[in-house]
């Protein structure tokens, strides 16, 4: 056998790599995105043939306040300057260091970035993404500290009548150590499912580099899929590559709430975790502090630590003609859960956030049973900035 | 509280489904990709301004023979059909079930189907992809059968001086039981990473049909990172969100080999995997052909099935100035790797593949030694879509 010969020559064969043949070397030679030293960041785009090509990001100036005043999820869109060479690019001013989401508008059609393989998916959108500096201090990035695991693991739920999927993290250490670990169930908002705090919330990064820095305690994090009539996200269940939509059948009628018992049952029989009150947390965002609001009340024994972001307390529909038993008597529930005295009950809100009424009401029932909450609003509104942000200062504040 | 008030107005309020404003109602109709009921795919695109779009994709009709021979990894491109609405499609002939891969070229712009949340990363490029069928006989689609768990594990690599990552496979029941499961090692190409068998090859979907329908043993799946250098794959590593390329440092120079014995170590240690010879394999493609045929080779007590799927055979450079002793005395390690008798060298190649000359050096090795290994010759060249067939198949024949 000639063993010694090199075979550079099958790089150019490789069917997939000639599949990508470059269009243009013109195109071969961008590099998109680009974020500058000053953290400003360079989108680029070889259309040549595109009258008209658009950037819209969650990242661009609104327009209408100071330079240095971002509006949140502002998605404006902002032309892009040609040149002769039929390149398109737009730099941002210097921005703050975040997970940042964009799109391409290119003569209408609304594409993500062709040279940036980093895309989320969000509902039924997907968007390139760029991470400026490390974002909120350096945690949503991946660092050089021990590493958790991830699993996407399935679980019977007896009550949904449904094998379900989950995400589960286990901290750096917990394959070879014997040590029980608290437990904190991290829920998601309406549309999305058990990838989105992983995906979009940087969960993963947020807690490996906060338990490295001492700043957290090791602990697993339960992210289950919220939408109860699903299996799994869209493509993961046996229903096929699905079309997303936003709100699926039994979205908060109670149903989630009376099935969460099947995941807890789950976790404490497979993983090692610690089983009572002073060891589990909840939080969700939007529909998943709902759900962590409305489980926990209807538990009142079972939360030690109650994260609620930007979150909802209405509850969008009934169970089939009939409210749910979770939903009723919920000022007595208030009480119950307030005399209980969990260590913590965790809300935060931006302040431009579309559910600020319902901020209102849930503080206003907390306060009528004189419990003291802790309580952030921020800038912005109902976004995962805020929310990565409120799952890095509420981890911060558990187990301890 | 006003908690009976449903609030569907919140629906419209979401900062990222505002963001996700559709650019005309015309847009908002579309669904893309459609699978039809004769197995046709019909591709959309609402891009009114756009003088040419067209489709590339791995489904496409090679133009030059019969209708019902498709090329394999034919990605020539198809102009789309513009109607007087704005909207692009083009309808395939009916096709073979199978996993696909397409990108839509709108006035020169590659881009993924923004209408399809679903795509995949193959080295530096995304894909649309969409399931026709189940794909070989269905065992590429998600079923409700009961499913393993796939973890992201870092492992500590002192030969590599890395933290290193890999994917692996626990099948159903391996959470609930104690009992111990033989082990398929199962490596990638070159340029992907420890992602690749999961989301290009759907190794977990393979597993868990061929398990539940009883043709495969439960077994554990690993799936390491092939690139020696590199932690993770792009993204998932300390160095950020980096650009892919084909080739990274020390790629089939020995080092990977080399480190091999610290993922065992880890595997063996941390999963309830039988540590024996009868119940190992390793398995790769091109490059992962490659290693673990070098592997096997050079650890002829550890492995009692070996699969290569169009496997390079020749190393690609050296260990600094000096040729690694993993590609010494390859004849003599031929001979004594096939009188220790492993119970299936099983070797599955393309007829189109570019690596036949490495296929014709393999088999003449294994000749010499009288070793009656298995070969599959299939249609097409070097792609996923063979390799996905070649796992579905290898793994009916392991530990059995």
């Amino acid at each position: 056998m000639k063993r010694f010969v090199l075979f550079f020559a099958c790089l150019a064969s490789f069917s997939l790599v000639a599949a990508q043949e470059v269009l243009n070397w013109k195109d071969n030679e961008i590099v998109s995105p680009i974020v500058n030293e000053d953290n400003s960041i360079t989108i680029s785009l070889f259309a040549p043939n595109a009258e008209k090509v658009e950037l819209t990001g969650n990242f661009l100036y609104a327009g209408k306040d100071t330079p240095d005043k971002y509006a949140d999820g502002d998605w404006h869109p902002q032309l892009m300057n040609k040149d002769a060479n039929g390149r398109w690019t737009l730099t941002t001013p210097p921005l703050k260091p975040e997970f940042y989401s964009y799109n391409l508008i290119v003569d209408g059609v609304k594409i993500t970035d062709p040279k940036n393989i980093y895309t989320v998916r969000d509902i039924g959108n997907r968007y390139s993404v760029v991470l400026v500096g490390g974002g909120v201090d350096g945690l949503y990035a991946v660092k050089n500290v021990p590493h958790g695991t991830v699993r996407k693991v399935w679980y019977d739920s007896p009550t949904a009548g449904l094998q379900r999927r989950m995400t589960v993290y286990t901290p750096a250490g917990y394959e070879s150590n014997k040590r029980s670990y608290p437990v904190l169930y991290l829920l998601h908002g309406m549309g999305v499912d058990e990838e989105a705090w992983e995906e979009l919330g940087r969960a993963t990064q947020i807690l490996d580099n906060l338990i490295a820095e001492g700043k957290a305690e090791p602990m697993v994090v339960v992210m289950p899929n919220g939408n109860i009539s699903q299996e799994a996200a869209p493509g993961e269940g046996s229903k096929g590559l699905v079309v997303a939509t936003t709100q699926y059948p039994k979205t908060m009628d109670g149903n989630f709430e009376k099935a969460f018992p099947d995941i807890i049952q789950f976790v404490e029989k497979t993983y090692r975790v610690k089983k009572d009150k002073a060891n589990r947390a909840i939080a969700g965002l939007s529909m998943g502090g709902f759900h962590s609001l409305y489980i926990a009340l209807n538990n009142p024994n079972s939360f030690n630590y109650i994260g609620l972001f930007s979150s909802a307390v209405n509850r969008m529909s009934k169970d089939g003609d009939t409210l749910s038993y979770i939903y009723k008597n919920v000022d007595e529930k208030f009480k119950t859960l307030c005399k209980k005295s969990p260590k913590l009950i965790w809300i935060g809100i931006g302040k431009d956030d579309f559910l600020s009424k319902d901020d209102d009401r849930l503080r206003a029932a907390l306060d009528k049973e004189s419990y003291k909450y802790s309580y952030l609003k921020t800038k912005g509104g109902h976004s995962w900035r805020n929310w990565r942000e409120y799952l890095s200062t509420f981890v911060q504040k558990l187990f301890k």
